[in-house]
């Protein structure tokens, strides 16, 4: 465990509401941590945002980066075509050593290209970087699932260097002991799953990893597995489902009690428990997930965080800093290669 | 449409706690429908069961079946090895025309195979039968989706049967005008998708369907399209997704509500509220959803299904047989071929 006082660059123009969001939650964050915060973004809206708050013994630096990606931006496109982008200067600051980490609410996408393809690149021996994402499940367990969009159509190996990415990082950054790694699928038994599925378990099985087989979606929300790998695709449409029923059956539970009196009436006597419910269904409270793979740490958050979650994003990648998560994928995946 | 009086087959061994529910449910629906319900199953066990109810004037018949299918069976072993059991005998009875529909809440990979492989065979053209899954979105707006777990590694042409199969389904049955086609997806643009998206959706434009494109599943719960298509593997995924966090979600609200005493008080208060949302998310308002592809309509409904659900079950088998669904699709799929 590193314990050094780090820097950790914070992408300004990232959130929806940028940089609003992006600045509050720096300032949180350089008082929680009491680590310095690079905040780079455009200094003419960074520097007025800044002076709205007591600043005094923080410390807060800012960078300035004449351009910034949005989220309409292609990826594909962007790497190139905004090489002052606040996401390449913060990468950027990475790859030189004058940062820890980095991290942003912006367009992953972009980020995932800016990262791989023009600044941090991979990590010695990593065929596909992952995104991943930290979810709260039953009784407060924490979860990191992987792929959930960066890679469509995988390779049985890249799945199980998923696998080894994702179990370092439960380990080294969320605290996990040995954490048990499962392979998403339709089913527990060892006949489930696709092609793809069946050839990444014969291989994983052939690991040291705590591989346990595959698990559904009920387990994994029941906190059976630590670590869930999937192909990008499958894992894009698990976070999105999981992200969709879960606001959608929430919206529905506030018109039925808001459609009927009594039940209002209620619901205000529930509110607090309604809150704590909230609380741990809210994916503001991890913050951001890292992308895995590439050779720095590198935290994306939600385009609509709030304050609370860009700190706790960054909260996140100092954790990743203080647990050395790159050099032990790095070294797990030459261990592999040997 | 078709408005002759009909017979449908119920298996009344299918269910978790058979027989009670299903016999129960065969009450149920034969009191509502009107239609004749053939009971299928251990007449030891089926008849002590029905003679708890006063089923006087309703058109109930027991079927006498040797054997039965259970969960732990295996679907690649029960064609051969049970060839007296319910599920046999209830298919066989729709294939010799006999009874018009087929309904089971029993084990789903089985019938899958003694409808595919033992009984009612393929509808000519079919290249794999496909299970759907009909769910109720917001706004009370009804979707199906398909497949949901028969066939991991689909290819392209595949999914343009089930496309098809699907909407035909949506529209005789569901009673939907023009139901709008979408390819679940990990994105709505069309560069999203994995390559079995891609093909097939190249694929989808050069039908005559109203196919709207790649949909993520937050739209899908939105009921921005009626017949989501996916391949197997990603079908089974999404729809144990959604019921997991739905499950897991109410179960979190009600831990939460049950800790503190004056939200046990408010949640009192708006218990009728609960109700009505429990009602919209209850997979047993739906009851079951098709087996599409096989030359027979056959309904699996969940092996948790209580007398409601097997009541509405066959409730769907009716409107699936007024609809004149296996026709339609044989049509269906000889224009496709031509």
């Amino acid at each position: 465990m590193r314990e050094k006082a780090m820097q950790i660059a914070l992408d300004a123009m990232g959130s929806d509401s940028c940089p609003v969001p992006d600045v509050e939650g720096a300032i949180l964050a350089a008082r929680e941590f009491g680590e310095t915060i690079l905040i780079i973004g455009d200094e003419k809206r960074v520097k007025p945002e800044l002076s709205k708050y007591d600043t005094a013994g923080l410390k807060l630096e800012v960078i300035h980066a004449s351009d910034a990606v949005t989220m309409g931006d292609k990826p594909s496109l962007v790497g190139k075509s905004k090489p002052n982008s606040s996401m390449h200067i913060g990468m950027n600051l990475v790859k030189s050593k004058n940062a820890d980490a980095f991290v942003t609410a912006g367009n992953t996408g972009a980020a995932m290209t800016i990262a791989t393809l023009f600044t941090l690149r991979r990590i010695k021996n990593v065929k596909r970087p992952a995104l991943s994402s930290i979810i709260r499940v039953m009784n407060g367990h924490t979860i990191i699932m992987l792929d959930i969009g960066a890679n469509t159509d995988s390779k049985p190996e890249w799945l199980v260097q998923f696998a080894i990415m994702g179990q370092i990082y439960a380990q080294q950054a969320l605290g996990l002991q040995n954490p048990k790694v499962a392979l998403l699928s339709n089913g527990e038994e060892e006949t489930k799953g696709n092609q793809l599925i069946h050839e990444a378990s014969e291989l994983l099985k052939a690991t040291k990893m705590n591989f346990v087989g595959n698990i559904e979606p009920r387990e994994m929300l029941e906190g059976n597995a630590d670590v869930i790998v999937s192909d990008g695709f499958v894992g894009n449409i698990a976070i999105k489902t999981l992200e969709a029923m879960g606001s959608a059956l929430l919206k529905l539970i506030r018109q039925e009690i808001k459609s009927d009196l009594i039940a209002t009436v209620g619901a205000l006597l529930a509110q607090r428990a309604f809150r704590r419910v909230r609380k741990q269904v809210d994916p503001f409270e991890i913050g951001g997930a890292p992308l895995l793979g590439v050779d720095g740490v590198v935290i994306i958050g939600h385009g609509r965080s709030n304050a609370k979650a860009i700190k706790n994003a960054i909260g996140q990648a100092r954790m990743a800093v203080k647990g050395d998560v790159i050099q032990s994928i790095s070294n797990g995946l030459k261990d592999l290669a040997d």
